[in-house]
């Protein structure tokens, strides 16, 4: 069936106490907007609308950045949910399809529920997201009548045997887009909040003989976001969730409360990840590789027998092939590394080339900046580039080459040369001794 | 009201299994006992009198750190509660206020606490502060006879009724000084364990006419440390609620349990804190900054927009203006860091001022030790320091002005100048083949 | 009594999802198999065998290598715990002392417990190690008649009162090693696994004449590793002691649940150690040291007063004297470090000696490796290496010498005299200024 997504994120989250919009605030690494229309794009929807107000410009780039095709309605003012999605309706325009409606600051719809949704229409008119609450506390209640939802109750409203229901209000909803607007016409702002409630189209639609049901999922994705405490309880239900499922998938994850994953992160079966460990987005990692512990990885590919750390900084771009390693405080960035290079010591490689079996001694340092300007810096296989040698790009260092430590690297090194930059040493016989004795005879002065 | 703090802090604390004294033990960068000595300066005390036994030397100096005009009361032997407060009675001779007894090992009483106890002075002789402990186990028991604090039982010593009583004695008193001096006097050591107890007074004081009564604080005000799993605890429940506090004034904390605040510790609304940070004491954040994993501040200032780590470490002294960039592997000490500039890899950055807008290479070290002396560096505004620059201080690089990567920087570089020192790269063709076939042959004959 | 310990983990570990032998997997540093064996040798066992069966030679080499003595019985098809044990019959031909069983994969059983087991093998022939189960489930229950265990019943075979007894079994047994063997040979595999099982010895020994008793122990101590998610909660059950351990032993830990020990670390006390520190093995720190935060420990010694980063690595070979400083961004391999010597920033120390209260500068490299051979660097005492140096090894520098900073340093230092190799700094006048003119017209135009 043709799908529409309608998400609405108009709202301006007070309790968030931000100056960014709600739903811009992030889990693993993407926006909550972003997590809502991942779930809702596993129905392979033909249209996807953002309704958004409060920071609608800065929504908009981060809704478009994702999905180039999502659309933006605006609500300029905040009316209450059926006149938010009312928003959608010219984006929609001619569209009979099925719309659905999503919360982008419920960010943990799974794809298998919105599919349940899916298929639960071809029996109904209007399909509604419930979940069985451990604490119903003030959830609106979804009322059966036989096997039908009859209505949606707000809490305040319930009777007491309304009360006593456990099957809760979501908010998700589906339905054709045709009816849903239709149906939206009919809700009026006859209420405490004066605000148009997209739940009182259920009793509309009932008392227009259209039928209704439920689909139930479990507590945990329709966890809402409204206050930062509730952010990071939301961060550490997708960490919880992404740590077993990555050793699920044979991953050794020695301390796994402490392994941060991203929304794409990806990690080969075989792979031991040691205690503190950061992954930023856009991160895969091989079978069999080892992420040793206080490693920070955004943007990065680490192949087969990879060993990472501990104290390893892989930023974007930088793509290591197989058997590499990456020591302590190495900075990789925009790099490719070929197989079985090291880079094992306080090490900055950034828009670099490094060959097959390369070893880059401690302390090099790829001089790619100019101020103005990057610049490239090639190293060819089996090179050795000493410690402490400075890489003065664009400049190339061939195979087997070699560079003698304290070397500053300001034009080629051909295949096999040895480049040498260097002051001869110089002993100044007994100067230690006198600097030391005259330091401190200023010092007992000084005193 | 005139009010003096008694703070009781002698004992050994041999459940600590330290030489250091218990109080002097840390909780979020502080001494309990400096915690105990901000709880009650809520109240502007008059006095502030800590009673020290074990370590006194040690404790004295922590106390007058905090306060240079706390007074410390020496209790060479400890002979029981009421023992110790007596050794306060000559700082406070003279003194006809309020006197608050505290305890340097209960660091949590909050100062709504003990307002609330000030507040109940006025109406009672005695104020007791009590807890409904979840858990009474062998707390001494407070037992109200009608609207009065009627007495004080020990758990050893309580009927089965009085055991049922789930109001616990926190130990914490408050009443008129030369009164509580007085009804200290006529306590008596007739017990198995041969002490003074505090807790005697009520009885002696409700025999001899006086009114008394409990002001009620949350159980976890009440937490007292006696063992380093305790320590622990108290560390862990410090920051748990410094955390949310954190959330509640906009901070976003993805991973707050990973996140360890000092007792001071400001952070600005809209500031970022991704997992594993921590704050040692003396902190500000000015909002909107962002503070990477991985980093470590101390005594330290971000500003506005300021942009810190992965694994970037603000050590005492360091003062960042708006929007400075401090990235990965760098240390910065003692040093003001202009608007805008930017120290992004492996530098040490000491003793140092950097002007506006400079960018900072990577492997940058200001050599601001002689081995007996410190010296200061200065950087101008927009100048542009390449890798690997070693600044000997005292030394001036000028706005404006460069220095060549590996260059060793002895003296001024006048504005706009550009600084090089550096041996001139040398390619010798076709040794480093030469040398990897001589080291090959020397392991193939070793082995 | 003569001891055998027989040790079963020939199994695949099918939901470990893994190509690691289940019992190599590692628990705090060590395959969960040496775990085991290091419980075992509790008892000084005068045999000890491992019935090894898939991954057999990776399993082998692991157990050698904790105990050279260890021998290894192939179990080439894995028929049940009854057949395991039997492969284990050759390698104690002969042996007419006890056997006790226990296995790869529960790595948790205590010494005391297996004293508490041999202890009881005086007074009955098969001892059989049971726990109360919170949660019984599936477990073998134990079935007491008057004080003999009568039979060990599977869940699936037990009726309903049977299934009401929470006195489970662990597996692990003792007996005297012929007597063992000749049960089994009476043990069938007739059951829907066709497997033989070792817990039907129980019910044929007690046909037989022979006596049976249970010895209990925590639950705790029985925890099996099936899975990568109980592999890490194996984990977590072992740093949770470890921790309280460190606590109860005068160790502060200011947030202990972010502290990893190995299963071999030994930390004095009064020594603090702060948020985010992992121990690899072999790590042993004496009394009065600082482990500073977002420090990696392994294979060294930290002597008194140490104090160790924060980030600060030691790998194995880092041996450090009393008063020690080893600060920020610092990795230190394989080095004797004299008392009061401090390397406080951003270098790499390895294959050295440095000498008593010797200073070195940051950055400071000891160039160890040629690209084939690794060599030596030797520091003198009150030493002071300036910021940079290079250190090419094999290489001496004196006692009381100086290097300046940036400095190459190739062959001897004799002891007082100053080292220098250095390109003088030239002031190219308003250099930069033009450089960043042209810069930036260059950038002007490519936009």
């Amino acid at each position: 069936m043709d799908t529409a997504l309608i998400i609405l994120g108009a709202g301006m989250g007070t309790r968030m106490n931000s100056d960014l919009p709600k739903v811009l605030h992030q889990i693993a690494g993407a926006p909550m907007l972003v997590h809502a229309m991942k779930s809702g794009g596993a129905l392979n929807p033909d249209h996807t609308i953002i309704v958004a107000g409060h920071g609608a410009v800065a929504v908009e780039k981060a809704a478009k950045a994702y999905d180039a095709d999502a659309m933006i309605a605006l609500q300029a003012e905040q009316l209450g949910t059926a006149h938010a999605v009312a928003q959608a309706r010219s984006a929609l325009d001619g569209f009979d399809g099925d719309a659905i409606v999503l919360y982008a600051d419920t960010p943990f719809i799974s794809p298998e529920t919105l599919a349940a949704m899916s298929a639960a229409r071809l029996t109904h008119d209007i399909v509604v997201l419930g979940f069985e609450a451990a604490d119903p506390g003030r959830y609106g209640r979804l009322i059966m009548k036989d096997d039908q939802l009859d209505r949606i109750v707000e809490f305040k409203d319930a009777t007491e045997d309304e009360r006593a229901v456990t099957l809760c209000n979501s908010g998700v909803i589906a339905a054709n887009a045709r009816s849903l607007f239709a149906l939206i016409d009919a809700v009026d702002n006859n209420n405490a909040a004066g605000e148009y409630y997209l739940t009182d189209i259920i009793g509309i639609a009932r008392n227009n003989g259209l039928s209704a049901t439920v689909v139930r999922c479990d507590e945990a994705e329709t966890l809402g976001v409204n206050s930062r405490a509730q952010l990071a309880q939301a961060e550490a239900q997708f960490q919880a969730k992404a740590r077993a499922e990555a050793m699920e998938n044979g991953v050794t994850l020695s301390a796994p409360e402490t392994v941060y994953f991203a929304h794409d992160t990806v990690i080969g079966r075989d792979t031991i990840i040691e205690p503190n460990v950061v992954f930023g987005p856009g991160v895969t990692v091989e079978s069999g590789a080892t992420i040793r512990a206080f490693s920070h990885l955004e943007g990065c590919h680490v192949a087969r027998g990879g060993v990472i750390g501990p104290y390893a900084r892989l930023r974007p771009g930088a793509e290591l092939s197989e058997d590499v390693k990456i020591g302590n405080f190495v900075e990789v960035k925009n790099a490719q590394i070929a197989e079985g290079a090291k880079v094992n010591h306080l090490s900055y490689i950034g828009d670099a080339q490094v060959g097959a079996r390369s070893n880059i001694g401690a302390g090099t340092i790829t001089c790619n900046y100019d101020g103005v300007f990057k610049h490239q810096t090639v190293i060819g296989s089996d090179a050795f580039i000493g410690s402490n040698t400075m890489l003065v790009a664009p400049v190339r260092v061939g195979h087997e080459a070699m560079t003698a430590s304290g070397t500053v690297v300001t034009r080629e090194v051909p295949d096999g040369d040895l480049a040498i930059g260097r002051a001869p040493q110089e002993n100044k016989a007994s100067l230690a001794v006198k600097l030391f004795e005259k330091l401190r005879a200023k010092k007992a002065k000084g005193n």
